[in-house]
């Protein structure tokens, strides 16, 4: 069932002698299949063929894009069964889970072929030459977003298909029109390669260019290093550790010719606010709340609620106690991988020797077979100020409560947060009203920010972004979810007095592909551009 | 006439002992006023005041941050003949062409005015609730650009107006609603004072926060490495030479606890591809347009033709024998400071003594009295492939000739060519079907690409994009000149379940700013949002 090829373009390889087995948790033990690790020579045609199929690539019009990325969704369909049993096998995820995860890879592909078959997402922008102004003539100036060339993808371990082979990156990269080269993540190969045969399969059915889609397997920092360094590629898209995130950060921006790119999201704990009256109200319903979204796919989200401030007031002893209550009546559960478990009880240990952290509650350590259960902390405001240890993610499902005495201590807490993908409001209107300012510092610290509702659950729509400032990701202007994550493999190209001929069709006179585009600073459509024009 | 002051904020400073004093080259001699470094104290309190500024800034409403724009360029007006006095006395730059530049610059506070007012430029995309989807229901999710935090601008010599004090850096980040820092270039302090009374008359007249702006002195990079280095500070704009770029970004990505984007425009030598139908028709019009573009400002622009890429033919002699008569009658003019006029003499030195190179016309050095005179050299293909070297910017009015044997061997040089700025193409339209695959290669290597005329003159409009893959900038996905330079300080938010009451206006249901969204994937205006929602 399973080659263990890398996937050289639309060439299996499997030069190499080093092979990589799977670990699988669930399982608690090797699979059997060997995959391949690829030699140097692999990479090396891998990066030949990508910067070769850029070349055709950029110029397939966005109709058969459109269709290779729908191509790429009915493929993985008919992966069917054996694609979901396969990560179970690999992540310990559940089948629900996987499959609702599946569904939301198909509908991040489509989502693309919308985006590219409607056309606007180029900021196609043109200012007509004005030969008569005075002093001086205007050429004539027309701008659109161009890709950017070859992009390397690093799966992430807690996504198996979302962020993972044929995940947001991918999705984006190549809708973006930028060939991609997938790193495989070594937790769930066999998931991988299943995948990756489905965008071969897609790329061969829709007439794509050989070397639009590679596939490489490879160890720990090695294969990934090779690739960033190598002058072919032009961008990164990662997901994963704080470490091996600056790791590529620190080789793109600085051992490299030319720097490119890199956007790495790494480590986010997810700060939640509870308000006085919302917790007066729903001590309840908020404490049930945070515990399913604290311990949703055994807390191995980039989401995950890890910090939760609360203001001292009497209800707080019984939110907190009710917090632990809920859960302490979460059972453990599989985790993704041998190291994520080690790190999770590793991190949840360390963090009780912290100085003035109390452990609430804290589950059995199930380490040995490899699951994982809930832990509770709490610390003063002033302790956790004073101690940058307390921000470190504990991947997994605990989280830390800080007790505030007041709202200015609150306000100098929120300011020594990190950069965070998500922050979260638990408020009554009036507490927003009464919090402004810290719902403020918020806003400044975060990419996207939750009113009375948890921040696991990235909805994959147009006005997603799941980025945020550092250390939530090395690039916080950009998304890796949603449409927007299209605009961060492309790059912009003026054209002067261009002939018609040339120009790309989002920018021509008859406007042929019927888009939305800005016209002496006026958005319009074809018609109105004629009109003005003709 | 000059106090010598630093603006820490709205207060001048010159605490510091350390003072500096300009050099005129048109003068032949320094300037006799004193101008003072910034102190350590003074730098910090310039950083704290900006972040202190931002809190209260970043809320002031579009309308009365287009009025500060605007009343900047107005405050500039009013300083009347004394700025262009000082600025022909500081630059050797001529009154037509400082006259011109301020203009320019005026125009683009006035442009960033306008986008402000007409607010489609947040980005605004609402994806209404859908509390009935199945499986899961959708949140309600909006998302807009916020501004990033305060700016370091460093100003550039060549353009003492458009691209320094109150240039195309400071008005998009003060558009974009990010406090500035401006670091004044040592060649043009007293511009520099004026300029910078002009923003902070502005900024008390409209009422905008003290720390909005501040305007600091200082020796080479110590002042702007203190900057780059602060905490407070969120994005770096800078135009200049290649290494003090280069520092920057090295500091900015590497030595940071949290790296910021940095927006540095450096080195371009801004290809120009004449081909062979169009030199044959035209070989005297194109020797001349391209002379003057090479000479203009005595080729102290950035976007200054540094390369002519010709193919072998029999008329080949003759146009390059054509653009050295034209380069022989322009005479030599004063530079901008001498450093520049002493590295321009020195580039047209070393590349004499590079494999191949041969002069074809060295006006006479005028370096003792600060002034350059063109000149023009040729290569032929093979040698200019081997030889990285040869694209090390000449700073001045110097350009080099690469000759091709056949569309082939362009093709390979092309490819050798860096990132760039601009890149142009003089052809006939049989020339530009038949050196199709060229112009695509220059399309991957510029941000803006030139159908026959010259690359200097950058229009400031929307569709402008002064940018380019590195060296020629940090950051190849964006611009410096245009609108879209606004995009440079911002960063995406994403409110999912907000309140009304909390909601920026940009993301009300109401529309108050009646600015274009993308509603649902739709771009819509308030009506058709309230038609359709509502």
């Amino acid at each position: 069932m399973f080659s263990g090829h890398n996937y050289i373009g639309f060439t299996p390889g499997s030069q190499g002698e080093k092979k990589l087995k799977v670990f699988s948790t669930a399982r608690q033990d090797f699979l059997p299949e060997d995959f391949s690790v690829a030699t140097d020579d692999e990479i090396q045609v891998a990066t030949e063929k990508a910067a070769a199929a850029f070349d055709v690539y950029k110029k397939i019009d966005s109709d058969q894009r459109a269709a290779f990325l729908e191509t790429i969704a009915e493929e993985i369909s008919n992966l069917g069964d054996k694609l979901i049993q396969r990560a179970i096998l690999e992540t310990g995820l559940t089948e629900a889970r996987l499959t609702g995860e599946r569904a939301r890879t198909m509908n991040q592909l489509r989502m693309f072929a919308n985006l590219l078959r409607e056309g606007s997402w180029v900021e196609a922008v043109i200012d007509p030459a004005m030969p008569d102004r005075k002093p001086l003539p205007r050429a004539d100036l027309r701008k659109m977003l161009l890709p950017i060339g070859p992009v390397v993808v690093f799966g992430a371990s807690n996504f198996p298909f979302a962020f993972s082979t044929a995940g947001g990156d991918t999705a984006s990269a190549l809708a973006a029109g930028c060939p991609v080269i997938v790193k495989a993540h070594s937790s769930h190969l066999g998931t991988n390669e299943l995948v990756a045969t489905a965008i071969i399969a897609a790329a061969k059915k829709t007439g794509m260019p050989d070397g639009v889609f590679s596939f490489l397997i490879g160890e720990g920092g090695k294969l990934g290093q090779a690739l960033a360094k190598h002058p072919a590629i032009k961008a990164i898209g990662f997901t994963g550790s704080y470490k091996a995130g600056m790791s590529l950060y620190k080789t793109a921006t600085s051992e490299r010719a030319v720097p490119i790119p890199v956007y790495a999201e790494m480590s986010s704990i997810n700060p939640v606010l509870v308000l006085p009256e919302k917790i007066e109200a729903s001590a309840d319903a908020v404490a049930a709340q945070l515990s399913a979204s604290i311990t949703l796919g055994v807390g191995q989200f980039c989401t995950n609620p890890g910090l939760i401030f609360v203001i001292d007031q009497p209800i707080t002893e019984t939110f907190i106690s009710k917090l632990s209550n809920q859960l302490a009546a979460v059972p453990e559960a599989t985790m993704l991988n041998q190291t994520i478990c080690k790190s999770y009880y590793t991190g949840r240990g360390k963090i009780t020797h912290e100085k003035g952290v109390k452990t609430v509650f804290l589950g059995e350590d199930a380490g040995n077979s490899f699951k994982g259960s809930p832990g509770l902390f709490e610390v003063n405001a002033i302790d956790f100020i004073s101690n940058n240890d307390l921000q470190n993610e504990i991947f997994g499902p605990a989280s830390l409560v800080i007790r505030c005495s007041d709202q200015a201590q609150l306000i100098q807490a929120l300011h020594s947060v990190h950069g965070q993908l998500t922050a979260t409001v638990f408020g009554t209107p009036g507490d927003i009203r009464d919090y402004k300012d810290c719902v403020n510092i918020l806003v400044e610290k975060c990419g996207r920010l939750v009113f009375n509702s948890v921040p696991t659950g990235v909805e994959v729509c147009h006005a997603m972004i799941h980025g945020g400032p550092f250390p939530a990701t090395t690039d916080g202007r950009t998304t890796s979810v949603g449409a927007e994550a299209i605009k961060r493999f492309v790059r912009p190209v003026c054209f002067q007095d261009c002939p018609e001929d040339f120009l790309p069709d989002a920018l021509k006179d008859s406007n042929p592909l019927g888009i939305m585009r800005k016209v002496d600073g006026v958005y319009v459509t074809a018609t109105r551009f004629q009109e003005q024009e003709h």
